[in-house]
Order: C-alpha cells, then sequence, then structure tokens
C-alpha cells in the first residue's frame, strides 16, 4: 500500500491519512510530491487522471483519493484498528464531525494554513473566531458522549482525531484559543510518537512557500 | 427518524440524503426550515448546537449533521438497500467520487446554484469548464469500472449518485455539457420517482432567492 502526500510541513490533508495508518499500526510505503516544486504530482495526477491533489491512497488494485474515502477504506480494512468507535453513537457524531472539518471550516483553514515548523501569536479575525466558537462546542458534544475513557475524542483515537489532527498545529503555532477540553486533547494529539515523527520530517524540508507563513 | 431540510428548490445539500432515502424505501417524516425567510433554522441551530445548516437527520438518540455523514448511517444502518457497491474496489471508487464532490467543485457550485425549476441556456466560466471536464473524467471512471448492470455510477443507485444528484440539475437546467455517458446517467436520474416527487415540490414553493438565479 502507498500514500501519496505533500510536504509534511505545509499539507494539512497529507497528514490526515498519515497520521491514521501510523497510529493503527498500518504499514505503507510513501511518496512525497511537492506540488509547489517540480513538477512530479503534475505527472502522477495525468496519470492517474485525477485532480492534481494529495492524498492518494494505492493498493494492489484501487485508487482512493480523497482523505476522508481513504479513512473510511482503513476503517472497514483493518477493523481491528478501530478507526471508526465501535458504538454507533459516537461513531454517528465522529463522523459528523469528521465530514464538517472535510468541507467547513473554511476561516480558519484560509486564514491559518498549516505551518507545523512556525510558532508566532496572530490575532484571528471575526470570521476565525466564529471557527475557533464552533470547535469548542464540537469538543463540547464529545466531552458529553458517552466514551471509552482515553484522550482522544471518542476516547481511543479515531478518524475524527485523524480529520482534525492539522486544526491542532494551526490553533497551537499561532496561539490561539478554543476550550480547555480543546487544550487537552491538543497535547495528546502532539505528544503522539507519530506526531512527533511528522513534525521532525517537517522540520527537515528545505521548501519554502511563503503563501504557507502568517 | 427525521430528515431537516431547506427549499427543495434550491437547496442541493438537502437533495443529496433525501433522495437516497426516498430510492432506497428508508421511511421519514421531513421538516423544512427555510433559511432565508424566518428564523426556524436558527432556532433549530440553536437549540442542536450546529451551524444554521441541513440537511440534519435526528434519530431516536442521534442528531447527524453532515449530508456524507448521513448517508453513511444508512448504509450501515440499512445495509439491505445497498446505499454503497457490494464490491470493495467500486466502494472506494463510490467513497471517493462522493468526498471529492463534498468538498470540491467550487467553481461549478458557486457560478450554478441548483434552481430546480428554472431553464435557461449559461456559457460556464474557464473555472467552471475544468469542472465540468473533471466530471466527465469521473464518469469515465465509472464507465471502465468492473460493476453490476444499470444506469447509475456503480449500476445500482448508490449513495455515490444521491452526491452527485444536484450536479444532474445544474447541467441540465442551465444547459451544461459534460459527455454522453454523463447524460445517460442524468436522464435516468431525472426519470427517479423521487425525483420527481423532489421536482413537484420544488416548483410548487413559493419562496423565491434571486441569488439562485443565473
Amino acid at each position: 500500500m502507498h500514500l501519496y502526500i505533500a510536504y509534511k510541513n505545509y499539507s494539512s490533508w497529507s497528514l490526515r491519512p498519515w497520521l491514521a495508518m501510523k497510529v493503527a499500526g498500518i504499514p505503507f510505503e510513501e511518496t512525497l510530491l511537492p506540488f509547489a516544486h517540480g513538477d512530479s504530482l503534475k505527472q502522477f495526477s495525468a496519470q492517474h487522471v485525477l485532480p492534481a491533489q494529495v492524498p492518494v491512497l494505492i493498493t494492489d488494485d484501487l485508487v482512493i483519493w480523497d482523505s476522508l474515502a481513504i479513512l473510511e477504506y482503513l476503517a472497514e480494512g483493518y477493523p481491528e484498528c478501530q478507526l471508526w468507535p465501535e458504538s454507533r453513537a459516537l461513531r454517528a457524531l465522529a463522523r459528523s464531525a469528521a465530514a464538517e472539518m472535510h468541507s467547513g471550516f473554511s476561516a480558519l483553514r484560509s486564514q491559518f494554513p498549516m505551518n507545523c515548523r512556525t510558532e508566532k501569536a496572530v490575532e484571528p479575525s471575526v470570521a476565525v473566531a466564529q471557527d475557533l466558537q464552533r470547535l469548542a462546542q464540537i469538543w463540547a458534544r464529545f466531552e458529553q458522549a458517552d466514551k471509552p475513557a482515553g484522550p482522544f475524542l471518542a476516547g481511543s483515537f479515531s478518524n475524527v482525531d485523524a480529520m482534525f489532527a492539522p486544526v491542532m498545529w494551526r490553533v497551537r503555532n499561532y496561539g490561539l484559543k478554543v476550550s480547555s477540553a480543546f487544550d487537552r486533547w491538543a497535547q495528546a494529539m502532539y505528544d503522539l510518537p507519530a506526531m512527533q515523527e511528522w513534525l521532525i520530517a517537517a522540520r527537515a524540508e528545505t521548501w519554502q512557500m511563503p503563501a504557507y507563513e502568517r
């Protein structure tokens, strides 16, 4: 199984399935296609008749080209990893939040692109403040849910944590405020060995993307 | 089970789970919350601590607030309806395309909002033409896939058809061109009794939204 991703420092969509596979212990190879440097992504996308976007997961017989579709595929193919919560109610909640992240939070995403190796306080716009307030509501909803013990949104790590992983970097690295429940989650995410592995790789990258600096 | 939606004429997100449930024969009640007329959606969203968006599916014990999360919930809860294709490969393809629709096609969506009862030819912008070309690629991919007989993307009707249902209205009602494979699919979608039921209801609505006219 082969995961195609972009810059570890900047590509928020790449982080999501990468982190899920690492935390779940699913073996895979990876190739980095730096979309703004060289034309490897362009060539790859043309070859597979896809938009010039990552992540893409390629298996023996399948090409899966969206982060959420990849996460669903992994949850189905590796049921022992419980990438969705076992409880039907918690799974529906996790999928609702994951899907909201998949198509929403546009202000937060555009004003604060993921940049793992930066660190500075930046004042959020009114629109971003609303996104942060919405995050706090989601975190409160998970706190109130009937769920197993554990520091992640549904107790144990699951796909919904993977979907929100880049938000941890945005909030942490730009000094944003969400809620204390969010902070506890963010610390657990930051402490994941897989997240530290990603951070080390992000810091070692030499590509610079000024558009991703705030 | 209760589905909360908005204007049948205009709300593309509402159409997706509504159509899936109707075609699958899953019984539900529905309530229309016209977001730009009155404050019923605002009250509903505040009550459930949600963004002021539909669709929302409420069951005895669950609140599911995103179209894709609702479709996943239905597929799991009603396996006999086969809302995702039975074949693992076809399911991964269907989920990739559904997820691409969920977060993509922004030019098509913004230049051509769904409006079931309009009919006029409008020239697409360059960005929309690219979206239409991408649709043709997706339809070609499904044509080449190993799948059961039937006029829908994965042979029988499934969640991926539901996700692209509003695209049928956009292409049909504004005289856009995608491909002949798309046209065959679009006709099958248009002919669905559930789609005709939606259209009759859309035509009967008296709310006018000038922002949705092109």
